[in-house]
């Protein structure tokens, strides 16, 4: 996992997740380019940037899996069977302040954008680029250039773009009938939720912390309490808005609990957040995009302000992710 | 509880204690003075210090309700009805690096003592003490000096040199069947347990941190086998056994389980250990010890080194400290 590469000094704390006195606030500046249909203007979200065509083997999605936002594209290129449509390249959980690299493939290069840092793509597009070199972001291959990393569009124009090379019995994860609805949810998972435990975690103050973890629980209860009587958030139907949900969620015991205190209780003691979070762990295309050492060490390695000693706990027991989640009967 | 006096610099970590790259060591060097039915040599126990007479009235037990090792002292003086013979002094459970203070009494000083940091009383009995100011400690009211801050045998002497001054239906802690086995399991509780936890908390490497943690879960897994079948440690009487163990549980969940990753369960997941647990909790003498404020922002705060922050959790749930633990048919 490569976290012993990193040599730290006690009493040193130079990374910089933490500003003193303040809220977290996340930087939502991403490169807005789309890759859409024949590069069509699309039926949905924003154009300010380019517009590139889908195209089968052009593209290369660069996403780590400890990243939850990165997790997001994974599963949905999985349920899509869009494997053979876009390859994907995976950065090493750990890194520096110059962020992803790919010091887990053969050589710390990718072996398809040859690159040792995920810098180099955002440079290739953008050089001396000043904002954060983030994951999920696809790259185009010819030119070894990052074309977005605006992830909420990403996982959006898999679906709604790349259609037509969908395997056969893709899951509809973005129903017509519930999109109004949908997207107030995943609004409110995006900002509550998803950022809450950021919030949380990364607040300048105890003052700041408090209101956070409020924010988060007042949430919490809200989806427990929707999932008490629905399998999916969206009802009998497994949709977008429950892959938005299950990559924080499958993080929550094993780092949020702990390194960001939220703390109020352990996922597995919310009833039905736990059963639903297992029964989609169990589903074909989510729990295989989960690996626990990386979203640890992860966290726990790069997160220095945090973490000053680097230590990766080596709880919470795995195990209980594969128990029987006895919901198949709320759909 | 003090924890907003202690302003703190982002990027700054001054507290000490972990040591790189080292297994936790505690320092074990106390003041062994004893305190005796007419100074009279103890049946127990070593002699390496001066011997004093019990003497209601003449001593302050300062113990911050905060600190596993006081609050072990404070749950026996209640337990043996000591109140009107031992008073106490509570120090606040925030603390710069010149350690305990009164911050929380009227204008921060002790009233009976007349000090605002406990370190003054180790400095009327060693000008210049070097090693740690610890609680709990005795000390002299006359001289102002301390006494003893050898913590296993305060509670040893309240139980068998106060014995004329307990109430009248004081528990016999230290029954004389029970122990040989009392004291084998006690060891263990003391290194594996009571210790356990700080040698996760302040392992100085991933490596020394890995071998505390199993040890640490080798040993509860052995008390949830213990106490299964039994009430109280030693089978159906509550002994010091107890005390000893019952003061580090009462912190895991607040504490140890995410600011020392102790984190493969909470307590609340070990059955037999959390049906214990409440019972002590339950208890007279026990549960009116614990203000889980002062426990959380003692280590929260103090520990720089683990949580630069200073922020303190708002998690977890109390109120299930008071829930029904149904084991009363075990004895």
């Amino acid at each position: 996992m490569g976290r012993r590469d990193h040599g730290y000094g006690w009493g040193v704390s130079d990374a910089t997740f933490v500003k003193p006195g303040q809220d977290y606030d996340r930087d939502m500046d991403y490169i807005p380019d789309r890759i859409t249909r024949d590069a069509r203007k699309p039926d949905h979200g924003p154009v300010e940037g380019d517009l590139w065509p889908v195209e089968p083997g052009r593209y290369r999605l660069v996403a780590a899996p400890a990243c939850p936002w990165a997790n997001r594209s994974l599963i949905v290129h999985r349920l899509l069977g869009l494997e053979d449509v876009i390859s994907v390249g995976r950065p090493a959980p750990t890194h520096d302040e110059r962020s992803w690299s790919f010091d887990n493939d053969p050589g710390g290069t990718d072996p398809v954008l040859g690159i040792h840092r995920l810098q180099e793509a955002y440079f290739a597009r953008v050089p001396d680029y000043p904002r954060g070199i983030t994951v999920p972001a696809i790259v185009d291959i010819p030119t070894g250039q990052v074309v977005t990393n605006d992830f909420p569009w990403i996982t959006h124009d898999l679906f709604f773009e790349w259609t037509e090379l969908h395997r056969a019995d893709a899951p509809d994860l973005w129903p017509e009938d519930l999109r109004e609805e949908m997207e107030e949810v995943m609004e409110r998972v995006f900002t509550e939720v998803n950022n809450g435990v950021y919030r949380c975690g990364f607040a300048g103050s105890q003052e700041s912390y408090d209101r956070a973890y409020d924010r988060l629980w007042a949430a919490l209860d809200w989806l427990e309490d929707r999932l008490t009587g629905r399998r999916y958030l969206m009802g009998d139907r497994l949709t977008e808005a429950d892959v938005r949900l299950f990559t924080t969620l499958a993080r929550f015991d094993a780092v949020y609990h702990g390194h960001f205190k939220c703390n109020r209780q352990k996922l597995s003691e919310m009833p039905a957040l736990w059963g639903y979070a297992r029964d989609l762990f169990q589903t074909p295309g989510f729990g295989e995009t989960i690996d626990f050492d990386q979203i640890q060490a992860h966290y726990y390695v790069v997160q220095r302000d945090l973490n000053p000693s680097q230590i990766v706990p080596k709880g919470p027991d795995r195990s209980v992710w594969t128990t029987p989640h006895g919901r198949e009967s709320l759909s």
